[in-house]
């Protein structure tokens, strides 16, 4: 995987988090691979597999409006030449969580294929941080 | 992806269960990836980024002696030829998470790249559904 795919796989996944914050179901299914059925585990949801499960979860998450959520220090992993994992940390309202976002090479550019969230261990927040200052 | 190598895939997978229920850290440092840097989430950990912090939390985890783990409906997902996500559940003391394995394809076989366990939905194990009876 050249320096340029890695780029264009951290460009996919802040996609992917823009869609998310401006809960935009449409951008969101337009960044989900179509040449393979895709997986997602939200943070203590059983494991979705398949387009359609994984469109009407984030449809669901959508209706409570636009999520605070920002990502924070992604890292590119490549799983051989046609596909990559994103290890970044997501902050949101009152913690973090721990991501992984796996993308797939498409003919029109890096789609995702899975995404897993954690509760990641409890700490400050930078914003919290901010307020203890 | 063939059928054989997604055979392969989950018999890799099932090593690793295997691996983590006998608390070996031998048999489970020989089935991680060493053309590339692993990652790892353990549950309620930070994200773990390289072989020598993977394979550090292994021996940590080990140490407690060999956990009550085992997997449940393992369905492989091919990333391109050359990798492959597990989504699986694992059954453990108590009940159960939600785990992804990446594999990537080495000389002598499939070897893992990233391992995340979250928690799952709450709900009876077998185990405590057969106690019910």
């Amino acid at each position: 995987m050249t320096s340029t795919d890695e780029q264009a796989v951290l460009d996919a996944n802040a996609a992917f988090y823009a869609a998310f914050a401006a809960a935009d179901a449409e951008a969101m299914d337009a960044l989900w691979a179509r040449s393979t059925e895709p997986t997602c585990v939200h943070p203590g949801w059983d494991a979705l597999r398949g387009r359609e499960r994984v469109m009407a979860s984030w449809r669901a998450i959508f209706q409570s409006g636009a999520p605070p959520i920002a990502c924070a220090g992604p890292t590119v992993h490549a799983l051989g030449t046609d596909a990559a994992l994103v290890l970044c940390t997501e902050v949101i309202a009152g913690g973090t969580l721990v991501a992984a976002n796996v993308f797939v090479r498409e003919p029109d550019g890096f789609r995702l294929v899975h995404h897993q969230a954690s509760p990641a261990p409890h700490r400050p927040t930078p914003a919290r941080r901010a307020d203890l200052n």
